[in-house]
């Protein structure tokens, strides 16, 4: 028998890790695609068992013995050597879920059952005083998450780091400032002008025809489909269960076609990300958000909502898209698209327009509701904004950004599912993503002078194939900062962001 | 906090093993029904990996004790008591599994990816040889699993006792000596008349009319598709995720209407038992197969074949079922069932023609099929036959039990896939199956009178509530034997059986 290396040893047991957590993944999707109604308590008890069980199998002592063997073992590899990486990655996974008490665990699982029934019932009644108190209690165990894993400045950078490393209170302050500041008067400039025609968007576009449009769109854009798969769900997600394996899902609202239109482009950008990572790094570290559990080839949250974005707005919400592929959509719906013009259409996807909920919000005022919740859950973290005082806060922030009297809670402070998941902290991998989409491209763009002109010729594989080779085949080796150094010779910079904002809609 | 009892803290153990196991489950039905190809490699090791995990999780230090202060808490208990039995099953898991070192897990594993791929190659070349020493290696690793576990008289016994706990080689061999005595002269009785019209099952049969007439006939039948569904799948199957979650497939063949009619009907059988098991038994050992290490409920392959068998043959595969259902079917195919009578429907799908291929086999020649080969692979075990005089000795049993000459092995000993995978002891479990079915039918008969009008009138309540109560929901609670005991005043017995074939084929 041949002996084992010491880091193959330990990729044995992280290739384990990875397929409990895409076994999780797998549960996940059928829960939201498939599953009948019966079924949903049972697979709440499943899915936790093999999130445990994948922390008790990184935790374990064999894993322990390995990872101190695998690290003896790769001490004189060069510091950013792929294979001392694997084993460091391990090591600050193994010390994260150290710091955290399997019953600190328990205590926000069983919050989260509570909690979300709570918020349901409040957003229904649009009664802040019933989801209030659950909300204290999630502050409370993030406090003492963020206390277990530790932080310097500000404890909401505990809770960040888990889906954006790197980040801070201070540093999402810094960036926050800037982006207000260039974004206020681009939204002044687009508020001014009058509003396109829109009605078209909302007459009755069956959903068969909106499903092959977006198929037929999804595989123009690189989409593998026979590694990936589309469904229905009513909140739609990506979802990867190794890069041979990911699905994308959408909504289709008969009666509003941007819903899937757009969305299946979303999904789409982020599964060109799972589906280009390299398949050497398929189980390992690599590939596995080992800090936060979770079996994906993204580096970072935003760094995957920024190949979402990408797709999303500087692809397919572009005048270019539409001016060459509006037919298509045409001939598919030619009862109700035959008298809308590729310009009119192009205008009606890229209208303005401030509003209350951030799910339906437009490109342009979409970060305001970003920043407005990364203020507000870092307020709640470090006691500054009491649970009581919260909605005032939310109100006051709207009228402050968008100019809006929010008229009740449910179209408020009671809007998003995150607090009442427990997840405080993900919130700015949002905005974070359309920042870095646009550094992307622009370093694209300058090194690929024939790169507009492939795109408007319809030809993606040239932005696909250097996307691929610059982020996407390197799944998590590095990190989004070491990923645009890289690639665009700075680490994230709002200017880009504000450059394309301000060329789409304010001149 | 509350003490937990010691039957509670094994109980936990046992749910976490049942969560895992389930998961497998899914994650094998999506293989089957959605996954796309490029998915096939990584789902196998997740499937190993989850399958590890549960016999590690059962093998663990933490199951070791919980299971002896289990044991030491329930000494005082009644011998046939609900936690007794549990922690005995739970004892007689551990040691089943502590007796099979990994090593031959793995050696068995290893060698089912190549004997499958081997197995494929040989039947599509009917040749043999391809398959011959993987089949060698597979026995001579079944009976090292044999050993391991331990046997008495035949090393066959121990391969049984997985799948039909009780039987043995001895067993089934009184067992099909009394089959084959009777079902004989029903075959030669049977053969003797002239075959009736069939021609129009292999009409055009659309697949979405198929399919919704499969769903209302499920639904007849008592199957809850709020804790179901039904798909499609290359091999069709049942599978629960706990009783809330039991989903069944089908195969529409456009141009022979019985595969997905009694094919739905069988799954639907199955299904009913799984979604039958007392709730109270979720997660437990009473719906768990801790020795075979399959999340279910049923207490052996053949009780729960019975049941499928039960509503397929018994229910579905009748004069009085068509008499009242064909007008619907009818309905649906008016093209093509127009000029059919119920009774011409019902004479085409009892007709008894013997043939080559087990699973086209008829109700009354499929148990030879299966007869044949457990004799077979007895034999294999004990090496009174050897691999390389396998092909003649599967082809002279069939001239002697069905007078037919196979014309080549892809049509004779290769057609099964089971042998490939490492699976021996399973077959023997499809007459298991058709033997209880006719005996629970019998019992049932003689204690409800009014049972036969219900079903003809299309009540189909009375009966499902009759095997929920006899059957379903005591989940794995009681063996198969204690069942029939209990309900029929008897162990199994093949003379209801007969007398059931007999008044449908022979008189």
């Amino acid at each position: 028998m041949i002996q084992q290396t010491p880091l193959a040893a330990l990729n044995e047991r992280v290739a384990a890790v990875n397929d409990v957590l895409n076994s999780t993944s797998v549960l996940t999707w059928d829960s939201r695609t498939m599953m009948p109604a019966g079924g949903a308590e049972n697979r709440g008890h499943q899915i936790a068992t093999l999130t445990r069980v994948a922390r008790d199998l990184l935790l374990s002592a064999e894993t322990a013995d390995a990872l101190a063997a695998a690290e003896r073992s790769v001490e004189s590899s060069a510091p950013d050597a792929a294979e001392r990486r694997m084993v460091a990655q391990t090591r600050q996974a193994f010390e994260h879920h150290r710091r955290v008490p399997a019953s600190l665990i328990q205590e926000r699982a069983a919050l989260r059952t509570m909690a979300q029934s709570a918020w349901i019932e409040a957003r229904a009644k649009s009664d802040f005083s019933i989801f209030a108190p659950h909300l204290e209690k999630t502050v409370a165990l993030a406090r003492a998450y963020a206390d277990c894993i530790g932080w310097r400045e500000h404890p909401y950078d505990a809770m960040v780091s888990i889906y954006e490393p790197g980040e801070t209170a201070a540093s999402l302050g810094r960036l926050f400032d800037v982006l207000r500041a260039g974004m206020q008067p681009i939204l002044e400039t687009a508020r001014s002008r009058p509003a396109p025609r829109s009605d078209f968007l909302c007459r009755d576009f069956p959903e068969a025809e909106q499903r092959a449009f977006g198929l037929s769109m999804a595989g123009k854009l690189g989409y593998d489909l026979t590694r990936g798969r589309l469904d229905t769900a009513v909140h739609p997600f990506e979802v990867s269960f190794t890069r041979d394996d990911v699905r994308i899902t959408t909504r289709y609202s008969r009666n509003y076609l941007p819903a899937s239109l757009f969305g299946t482009a979303h999904e789409t950008g982020h599964a060109l990300y799972e589906q280009g990572v390299d398949p050497a790094y398929t189980r390992t570290t690599f590939a596995t958000d080992l800090i936060g559990l979770y079996a994906v080839g993204g580096t970072s949250f935003g760094a995957h909502e920024s190949q979402s974005r990408l797709w999303e707005n500087h692809v397919v919400r572009s005048r270019t898209f539409w001016r060459l592929h509006f037919p298509e959509l045409q001939r598919r719906f030619s009862d109700q698209l035959g008298d809308v013009s590729a310009e009119e259409f192009y205008c009606a996807v890229t209208r303005v327009e401030p509003g209350f909920i951030r799910v339906e919000a437009d490109e342009l005022t979409y970060d305001f509701h970003i920043m407005l919740r990364v203020e507000l859950e870092c307020a709640l973290m470090d006691g500054s904004l009491t649970v009581t005082d919260l909605p005032a806060a939310w109100n006051a922030a709207i009228k402050r950004d968008l100019g809006l009297d929010v008229p009740d809670d449910s179209r408020g402070v009671l809007q998003d599912v995150h607090w009442s998941t427990g997840y405080i902290g993900s919130f700015p991998t949002y905005t974070i993503g359309n920042v870095m989409a646009a550094q992307m491209m622009e370093a694209l763009r300058r090194d690929q002078s024939s790169l507009d002109a492939e795109v408007a010729a319809g030809d993606y594989t040239g932005l696909a194939d250097s996307l691929r080779t610059r982020i996407w085949r390197h799944g998590r080796r590095f990190t989004r900062d070491e990923l645009l150094r890289r690639e665009t010779g700075r680490s994230l910079d709002p200017a880009p962001y504000l450059e394309y904002l301000r060329a789409k809609y304010a001149t």
